[in-house]
């Protein structure tokens, strides 16, 4: 186990019910708070209602700004840094998912710099100080509501970067798994490919050979999230279920199963930057074509890991470990195929033709993240590994 | 899956050669610290020179405070209170074990007292206020050091009761396994001892039927420290091995695996209670004769969770469930004995004839946590179990 820092101050608060409670931890934080939301589903779903609701009878000033896309961009924070500088808000509410959350913890450093908001994305500078960031969540899946993560596509050069600080971890973040009812079949997919795959990078990318106590809680997870996947899909209103894959999702990346761990790298992720920075596919749906390609590419350099997760998440019985690590992958990538994610770039709508430009994009990122290995022409491998022509390997 | 807060703001740094962090630590909270500790371990074990060499870098005041035996008494307490208040520190550094980390608790929180501090611990008065307490850990297993509760034990009427607060909440904790290298056989046994009993109360004595993601994270856990534990008495200065019993030792009974499962009760503990009160044995040598006596009398009430466990831990076959659920507890016994953790009253030198007065005094704390079937008949029942003659049950 290698030398770690953890602490994860965000209180959650868990359950049925319990968005009622956002206006009075809003309101140890200020009076006039910017409430950050997207295209309307909380509208739908009668979260909007509920959060309105509260933050009324906590007295609060609430200044709505809405329109956060997935994938959410730099000119919309940009906005969103304007509106809470007029406005002089005290604090910051996200009510959604990653995007939200995102682009809200985006807001609220923004607000505070004196300079270009993108110059944290590409560590020209670091963040100082941000306005207080609290979260009723709506799709679970980034773990940004208990982490110190956002991503940020900037549109000129379709640049998906990210930044890292305390300042923007949630205060607090309410998370209420009835509100996952109403998730489509398809995004509650991709929530779960992405939650498997932000602990699948951490399992096979890190740079600490023991880490045995934080494998057993990574394949924990991992069943949990399988299981309570398969049951949601025939069952959107299992509240067990849903509630078992939104706390997953939550402890999956909040610091917890790679503490120890090492320095963690995510080459899927960064490779999938760039698919949903150039075609706007979902990011969920973009890892479970990226993380199967990666994974085969990468099995031949670590095969016990790759066989013992087989081994323990598929029953694979084969004694050869590449062998063994090989069916594992192509087991899971019958598993995401089989919740209805996309498997390979064809199937998202993205010609094999535009392998090059995709790798072109995810280079620049690679450089950024201190990926020196991901070349543009080993991303390109990669990307050949998911595509139609390679889905039935030998 | 039940509705929680989980709210945990300890900074953990972990891994060795850390323990020189902990005078800018205590810095960031006060010019001058009372420093809790033991009876003289961490002179041997060198933690003392590093500590006073790191707050006498930070230019910190120390005041000593030492002296703390292992089921930490409240006379002692008392001293430490006293001498917190005349010297008017700013805050108390706990360097030492779970029985040190309580002590430092109690007297931060009684500081700042205006009646007698026992109140607290019967429920009389809440705790409102409290200096911040750090701690650098030298025995792994109550996780005091990243959770709110605190254990001690009043002379008159040998009653050993807990308070919990996020007053006493520990700011800082550092966990450096190779402090662990000096520890003895027996006490790294009871410690293993006491990190399995946590989580198995809380396996098996919630309130919430759907406990699957918990019960795999309890599961995980177990497995890693018995296997490690099992390591460490081959080689004590294991680092890894020593390192997955630290860090999860802390997960353990942080209130990560609880969250979501309703109410939790410790009877094990209650019990045990009552015999380091009147015996002042070892917590964990008191629970490895206490678990599986309490086990065998619950193992019929929930005979599917007692299997899962059995089958889960010990690869026990066996398809009736009550059948398979008591041989687990027969192998958890068995294992218990084989790193050398007494596994009856008789061999921790208690008199059966005992039973009553153990009873009397469980009986009492039974009250003040709320455990009303745990009258002092059953109480006796369940000791009858922990007895040479119930060893080997058919």
């Amino acid at each position: 186990m290698q030398n770690f820092v953890f602490e994860n101050p965000t209180k959650i608060i868990f359950g049925e019910g319990q968005i009622g409670r956002i206006g009075k931890e809003v309101a140890r934080f200020g009076t006039k708070v910017l409430m950050v939301s997207g295209r309307g589903s909380i509208i739908k779903n009668g979260v909007y209602d509920q959060v309105m609701a509260s933050l009324g009878k906590a007295k609060l000033d609430v200044v709505e700004f809405s329109g956060v896309k997935s994938n959410p961009v730099l000119s919309h924070a940009l906005q969103g840094i304007a509106r809470a500088r007029e406005e002089k808000v005290d604090v910051v509410l996200a009510v959604g998912g990653g995007s939200v959350i995102d682009e809200a913890k985006t807001i609220a450093a923004g607000v505070k710099a004196d300079h270009d908001v993108w110059d944290f994305f590409i560590g020209k500078a670091p963040i100082r100080d941000a306005l207080p960031v609290l979260t009723v969540l709506t799709v679970s899946a980034s773990a940004s509501e208990m982490n110190p993560a956002a991503v940020i596509t900037r549109e000129e050069g379709a640049r998906k970067f990210s930044i890292r600080s305390p300042f923007i971890q949630p205060k607090t973040s309410i998370l209420d798994p009835t509100v996952l009812f109403t998730l489509s079949p398809a995004y509650s997919a991709y929530s779960a490919v992405d939650v498997i795959t932000h602990m699948l990078e951490g399992y096979f990318n890190n740079t600490e050979p023991e880490s045995l106590l934080q494998d057993r809680l990574v394949e924990s997870i991992m069943k949990t999230v399988m299981e309570s996947t398969e049951v949601i899909l025939g069952n959107p209103e299992d509240y067990h279920a849903r509630a078992r894959i939104m706390w997953s999702a939550t402890i999956a990346f909040n610091g917890l199963v790679t503490a120890g761990m090492g320095r963690v790298s995510l080459p899927a992720h960064m490779i999938e930057h760039s698919l949903s920075a150039l075609y706007d596919i979902a990011h969920g749906a973009g890892l479970s074509i990226v993380l199967p390609g990666w994974m085969r590419h990468a099995a031949g350099q670590n095969p016990a890991k790759f066989a013992r997760l087989a081994r323990v998440i598929f029953d694979v019985t084969e004694t050869d470990d590449l062998a063994a690590g090989m069916k594992g992958i192509e087991l899971l990538r019958t598993w995401f195929a089989s919740i209805g994610s996309p498997v390979t770039l064809e199937e998202a709508g993205i010609s094999a033709a535009d392998i090059e430009t995709i790798a072109g994009n995810a280079s620049t990122l690679a450089q950024v993240w201190g990926l020196k290995n991901y070349t543009q022409d080993v991303i390109a491998d990669i990307l050949q590994l998911c595509t139609d022509s390679e889905k039935a390997p030998q």
